[in-house]
């Protein structure tokens, strides 16, 4: 298998700066390939530590890092900001969305995913969900502003101190201590007409357990964690309506002023793009060697990749993306020397996730972890993947510093017109419909 | 001198939580006054480093911490999130946007300034000014966006690579320094198309020369620190439109993408809401003791404020905030109980700025401080006075971070939609008219 005029001054196009994308590009740079990064910003995001960004115990800088300068020092790596508006495979050109078209001579998908609502667009606006920095400033906004109109705000106190969390995965697990966190610690004396520590955190899983990608031992500890947080778990809990006011489930009504989404995603739209069988979240289906069938040239990995390893796909997680990232990498240069693409294998390194500021659950294949050791293997896993030395002194030092004082160093309403907002949230008193 | 039924359970409101607002709260609240703090933002802010978060060197959770808990530890202070219309004189009420209106024995007024055009509002969308948060974000977001925007549009090139800074004050000087390294060093090999380091800073005065509030010898270093960093200052040069392609003096057109201002400030509009004599600026002339003529119960201070001392009104700077702050919650204490007030007086303690990663200007009395040494006491006094202790070790390591390695570390392009606008402008190559 060899790709047609794929050598020498050949050309690859990486769509996504992520774990995966990243990791190829890096890969590919350093045997001297010329390649460009196309994403649609301009900075490497360190995902599993967003929702901390979304809780005000990070700073978006401590999490992200210009793509730019990830692969400055090669000079035949250039990065594009811009929108992919689709692939033009017979003539192998990504389209952007400011008019430009790059060829490429190999191209690798890693456009990842975005969340998704079930077909509930509408809902969106009362639940945001954590994908980007964009996002998680989104989410840190609306938990403290909560805070803040509760306090002037009598009548309406109660929604206003209640959150919802949509989804029992790891983020929304890790949101849901967050806030707890925040209500019970990083706040409980800054308000005078409130006391913060009476906030209701309801986590909603549609499905019989948090965590169900965890050992039934690890979610039941992982429950058990979060309800000594303050948590109030529930599961076999299908949201039916999402809206101003809160969220339904059949027919019962849970007022809260401050839903977030962390139930479910989809492939970036990029996919449909393509012309080929896309699986039921949008994700695109890959041969063995990550290809397109038929385009030997054309790569997906990470979360846009629909793959399937022992009858089983493959979970939206950064080893894996990071795994295919380099694995599609290693294929470009097989296909450049002639040599026959080789199929890819997940080694499974274990899944982790923290319930607040010491319990986590970690397991990897017999071994399991739970509580404090499973809270320092998660935090010592993540240090070491942080990318950039400086992030991760920084971030270590937040830690320290949160960790010993209970506090939240990042607490800003930021956006502008938080005021306003503030202000039209008091006087339009929202009711019932 | 004292208060009609001002004693007791007295109540004090304090508006805006900046450096006079926030000093005149923690005295009052460490002699047990009942007050309330309102300001439109959660934080305050540490406004001379600003423009460090606009140029890409600090997060803004580095020089931002909640008001709420800077008066944690004193229950009978609280934090009032929300816009003040107005106050309403005669019957001791602070009018706020969302409809509530706050009583008060004994009112200091401390709103600040915000950036003004001379009459121009229309120069606003296209030479942002820095007086909050959301004004640096966006103006980080504008000079990383240029050089993106440059590397991909070869005919706008010459004008995404011109910055222009209006205004050769302080603000104006360090902002020029900052983008001028930002160009020179940090981003110098991030990009393939462009040649960061050929980007031209202009910094436009109106006066004769830069920093006019200090000696001219040191105005003469300052302008040789910038010119040494690459600038080119422009000294005698009033700008006469700023339009959507540049900036025009007289009949000269500079095109320029980027135009940001530092040229100019008027008080909060709150000002005219009082009925009381106002400056050009918009500032409030009070009395010696800080007080507006004839209400002895109404305190005006900081940059809101036209105090004069010796003939000379005070400039728009920290100290002068800090002491104001001190004295009125001071005078609000004699008022309580029924003693004269006093009169103020600033005590100068000097002035600075600082030019660039290793150049600034001192001033104070007879001593002169520039180049190294100058910015020494520069880096000594503003860590000194960055008000926490966590924020003060960050900021440290930050900058010997970006110091050691030339590097910004938060060159991050947030803001919802930053990619479509960046779509926007690539596509849609605006020309002159």
């Amino acid at each position: 298998m060899s790709y047609d005029g794929f050598v020498g001054e050949s050309r690859v196009v990486i769509v996504g700066g992520g774990f995966g994308g990243l990791e190829a590009a890096r890969k590919l740079a350093r045997q001297g390939i010329r390649l460009t990064v196309v994403d649609r910003h301009n900075y490497h995001l360190f995902q599993p530590l967003l929702y901390q960004v979304a809780s005000a115990a990070l700073s978006p800088g401590d999490i992200a890092t210009p793509i730019r300068s990830l692969l400055r020092r090669w000079p035949h790596a250039s990065v594009r900001l811009g929108d992919v508006t689709g692939i033009d495979i017979a003539n192998r050109r990504v389209q952007l969305a400011d008019g430009a078209a790059l060829p490429y001579d190999a191209l690798i998908l890693a456009a990842g995913v975005r969340h998704s609502y079930f077909g509930h667009a509408d809902w969106e606006p009362f639940a945001p969900g954590l994908k980007s920095l964009d996002d998680a400033l989104e989410m840190r906004r609306r938990i403290l502003l909560a805070f803040e109109f509760a306090e002037v705000n009598p009548a309406a106190q109660d929604e206003l101190l209640t959150f919802v969390v949509i989804g029992g995965g790891p983020t929304g697990v890790e949101l849901a201590g967050a806030i707890a966190e925040i209500s019970r610690h990083a706040i409980a004396r800054d308000f005078r007409a409130i006391d913060p520590t009476r906030a209701r955190v309801l986590l909603l899983e549609a499905g019989p357990r948090v965590l169900p990608a965890f050992s039934e031992a690890l979610s039941a500890r992982a429950k058990r964690s979060l309800e000594k947080l303050g948590v109030t778990v529930r599961t076999d809990c299908a949201v039916t309506r999402v809206f101003a006011e809160g969220v339904e489930v059949g027919s019962e009504q849970i007022r809260s002023r401050t839903v977030l989404w962390a139930a479910g995603v989809e492939a970036a739209a990029l996919a449909r793009s393509l012309g080929t069988p896309l699986d039921r979240a949008g994700r695109v289906f890959v041969e063995p060697d990550l290809t397109l069938a038929g385009h030997p040239e054309v790569f997906v990995i990470g979360d846009l990749a629909a793959f399937t390893q022992d009858g089983k796909p493959l979970p939206g997680l950064a080893p894996v993306a990071l795994q295919q990232g380099k694995a599609a990498a290693e294929n470009v240069l097989r296909g450049l020397r002639h040599e026959p693409l080789l199929p890819f294998r997940y080694k499974d390194r274990g899944i982790m996730a923290t319930i607040g500021r010491a319990a986590g659950v970690a397991q990897r294949g017999r071994l399991r972890l739970s509580g404090f050791l499973g809270w320092v293997a998660w935090l010592f896993i993540h240090l070491l993947f942080l990318v950039g030395f400086r992030n991760r002194l920084l971030v270590l030092f937040e830690w320290a510093w949160d960790w010993w004082t209970y506090k939240r160093g990042v607490r800003l309403i930021t956006g502008s017109s938080s005021a306003q907002q503030a202000s039209d949230a008091v006087s339009q008193r929202r009711e019932p419909r």
